[in-house]
């Protein structure tokens, strides 16, 4: 749209999959209109999944990594992935109250490709995260089922490598700065490698909007076109943050990169909220760690600490993450949800016009 | 049995229930035998539900922290907890595959008690904890049905301050050092002072159990009674571990009585093998927080770290974890499951003719 | 300079003194020139003490905490606020290798204020951090002595609460996104609250830098001024972050705020590179906590977390902390140290004359 | 003695040198007698040096890690250890007041080894740890001074592997269990490896004293010999525990090496208190991480988390500490320090008649 932010190249398609190997594919959920009735509808919602690689993660895994910015939030599996450095399901992403079923289908999904755990093997550590999109969605009602689930992944495994972005998937009920959120995704390039993050954007208050460091949350505040003022009963919301890469990292570096993610929140406004969950969780695709292995010792090559390019990828995730959240927005379309609740599309020519 | 550990004085019960308010409520689900049929049996497992008072929790929380001493496993509701401080929903235990549907069904519950949840307030954080019960248990099955959950909280809510232990719950299909494992609690007084412990044991190599400070499990190799050598197919296994106190303990400090508690493992042997999911839940009910407040300060009062008393709370941690760990052996039975895996009860007067 | 930053309002001097109480002094040391000669110079260093209050802060201790974004750093006395999370003695910064010979001092200062430390009562935790300010300076040569530490802290007691900045104390030989960098401070004010901020700036690489969200490194990277290309010898560099409020916060409510202050070094440009140890220390004014107290409880009254105002509070550090590193750049003079090394000042009114 | 405790192999001389290449060496200072004259003495104090081989540390590092198990202490050099993964000088143990004074001198000494450090390449990190040696000694007198610091690092570097125990070096006046403890050390061995610690015990009270699992503190407190009556005002103590081992580790596995490590407190009847600082720092010297090379990235083979040698070293981290406490209190003999204060050793022929 003619705006750039940060210094560093993008990838092909500026989003993640221009890590390879990762896919994405969404399944949405929007049915209904009108009152809410609990467990009936308006459905305004869906689930989101990413595949670090196209093969079965339980037996091949990735090194992976998470940072918890705020932990007012229920994202499952933090504590394995930081103490083994491993990530051994597909990263799936929904509302906050279907994400323990969201979960349990995770188990069914990869019990059905490895019948083996529990029985004669270790159980699975499934890798979910959430984002709470009340305002506009039934979400008592946990309408994400198992077929969803299902599609998600199944959409994921057979994606050409597109990206949907905006009110898709897990990010159909979100609300971003007072607006409407969504799933936004961008990626740079360092040498070699590819850094990718996607976003369930479902954060923030509209008067602290950044774009490309232009206090726009201040401006639209002032002049408020056809969304009016900032609806003042928004949730304080939360942020998933995914970042993927393929430069050779191991479980204490991709940490070392979440945190940089992080920040990538600051740029846009983002200051993590009281009841913000704000998580990052990444993963490599440099190598894969075998669930089962003959041998007791195993290789790796990892980038040192200081090589110049290390910097570059934290710059990359920083870059990544502001983008991916500015994309959420400018993709999102404006949705009627529950109760009448209209979570505006950001008027991104409105703000243009000022901007650039 | 004539056998004590520890020199703190123990509780009236010596059990978590002697922390004023606390009660506990199983769901134990034994039935069917022979070889594994997957979804169908043999089913031995449970779930167990520990309330730290009697009313709705969600909208009276408890401080409350956690202490990931191995992060092997897969607890829900660890990153809030440790964010905010505060626990807002019973702490349930359960088999590792089950603990995602019976985090879904403790939202139903929450939700039940408080309808705005999702509507006009925010989300809520589920607590639950999981051990892998597979060497017995058909866990691929998740036999754990919404009812059990509601049975056991059901339990939990009318009980008369009983505490069952042994396999029970949560603890009817785990194993512990090679024997039969299950639920177990203890307590210690401290002045006016209480802490409990209750744990779901399902840790430990026979070769490395210690009773009150004497390799135990080394005899036990070497003159195996009717329990036969130890199977060696045992999965590496966990320990759930769930502390309370009516001590006025902030957040910051039950983080550390967390700590403690972790300690008490190593005095029956323990020492936190790679698969071990080890994982301590602290709370307190010294005062609640509620979920809404009118003014936007709040006054506590907290004991003093270097209080005196602060010490003998952390040494009544170390010793409630360890006795509840050898109560869980010592109420153990000989339960026999899948496959013809068969957990034998701790050969208790076998042992005791040898210690005391 | 007309430039503004952020949405929040500062307080009545913009600066850390803003904080009731809060006080900054400094030792400033810059003497010899030429080419570097071990232990002789030149010498382009100094130290930075700030104290949360006017009396005796090992008697009347201040409630604290610490993040660290980036570790690659040797602050001293973080274990020991992150696990009380109080605050001893003053903050004070200084070069990375004299950063011992300080604390030594500050323990001097400390036992002299307190006779009993190490007799009758316990010891002291000194708090110290440190930026690496070696492209200028002599560091090898640890020229801040006993002396300078006295006077630091001399001056800010005595001080009238004015804070000077840019190439003073801690901040006299420091490097910032290839320019001159130093000390700088910031405040914003929440309500009845303020929240200020004092950094030792000394990271980034100049292609990075952001002002106001404009690329500002970019542009003088293409179009550089009497400062020639950026260096490529600078060392990596850290930031020192110190956030003081007068909110009451309790430890993990500060803890939460300084995650926040992390923040603000994004919307400048900065990524937390491999090298930079990047360190936020906060403390509260609100309550102190007494040495020695008669009763084994004690009372707080802290801020609820779901307060308006805390959210605002967490933004107010984001704010602070960035603009905190701006003034430390745009008041740096141009200083030539060692070896012909030269830390050129911003170009402020170029700069300016192509955002504003 | 006869007592064993623990069911793993020791190492051929029981103590950390059994890993090849580990060395010892302390500076032990005693002198003086009577009332305290602050500066002047008694002195019962002094420094341990843990190299963890004969080359230079800076320019080839080794992987490590540590954790804090209650972070009352001032610990040197811990976050950076933890950030990258990385030890880069000896590790050194002295007291309390004394460690920033040691942590300068050990810059001077790797300054020396490497004059390129803040000139042509970035600082270092001096890992320093501590222990409140003041019942005994004139803490306040900071009487460890550069000469005695490079005299422990010259002992080490020209040891024969002998690895002296009891009270010397940052032993000499420290207190453990109310009895004179002192640096001990152990090992044991898992296959081709060995785990070995050494520990600056300083901590407990004598009524928890265990000894292979006997309460020997309780027995002592009901009889009591010529030490009589506990003191009442020793301070509250600390224990710095080192692990090292020739097992293929990287810094993730070492951490977990070092919370294990800590699990070995309880076995002593430890349960860190709340004025104890207890730290673990931990090394392998499977491989080195060179401090400057021609490669951006690098290849390192380590043992795989479920190898099942890696659950006997977490194992032998606890044996090993447990061990190495009982040595300190073993080997450690009466000395009297300041006051007419007495470090009473532990009656051991009386506690062995009893155990064994």
């Amino acid at each position: 749209m003619g705006l750039t932010t940060g210094i560093l190249p993008t990838g092909s398609h500026n989003d993640i999959a221009d890590v390879p190997g990762v896919r994405v594919g969404h399944a949405t959920l929007c049915t209904g209109a009108g009152p809410l009735v609990r467990g009936a509808g308006p459905v305004r919602t869906g689930v989101t999944a990413i595949l670090p690689h196209g093969g079965n993660l339980f037996a091949e895994k990735v090194p992976a990594n998470a940072f918890v910015l705020n932990g007012f939030g229920k994202s499952m599996g933090l504590p394995q992935v930081q103490e083994l450095g491993l990530l051994e399901t597909p990263v799936l992403l929904t509302n906050t109250l279907s994400a323990f079923g969201v979960a349990d289908t995770l188990v069914s999904y990869t019990v059905e490709q490895n019948p083996e755990i529990g029985v004669t093997t270790g159980t699975v550590n499934p890798l979910v995260g959430e984002c709470n999109d009340g305002y506009l969605n039934d979400i008592q009602g946990r309408h994400v089922r198992e077929a969803h689930v299902q599609a998600a992944l199944a959409a994921a495994s057979g994606s050409d490598g597109t990206v949907l972005q905006g009110c898709v998937g897990a990010g159909t009920g979100t609300m971003c700065f007072g607006f409407k959120g969504g799933i936004g995704s961008a990626s740079r390039v360092v040498g070699d490698y590819v850094v990718g993050a996607l976003v369930q954007a479902n954060f923030g208050k509209r008067s602290d909007l950044l774009i490309a460091g232009v206090p726009v949350g201040q401006h639209l505040l002032q002049y408020p076109g056809e969304e009016g003022p900032e609806p003042d009963d928004v949730p304080p919301g939360s942020i998933m943050m995914v970042l993927a890469t393929n430069a050779p990292l191991d479980s204490r570096q991709i940490g070392r990169l979440c945190k940089r993610g992080a920040l990538g929140l600051a740029r846009v406004g983002g200051s993590a909220g009281n009841g913000s969950g704000d998580f990052v969780i990444g993963f490599s695709t440099a190598y894969r760690v075998q669930h089962v292995a003959p041998a007791e010792l195993a290789s790796f090559t990892v980038m040192r600490d200081d090589a110049p390019a290390m910097d570059r990828l934290f710059l990359a995730a920083v870059e990544a993450v502001e983008e991916a959240v500015l994309n959420a927005l400018f993709t999102a379309r404006t949705v009627e949800g529950r109760d009448g609740h209209v979570g505006f599309a950001l008027p991104v020519s409105r703000i243009l016009s000022r901007i650039i």
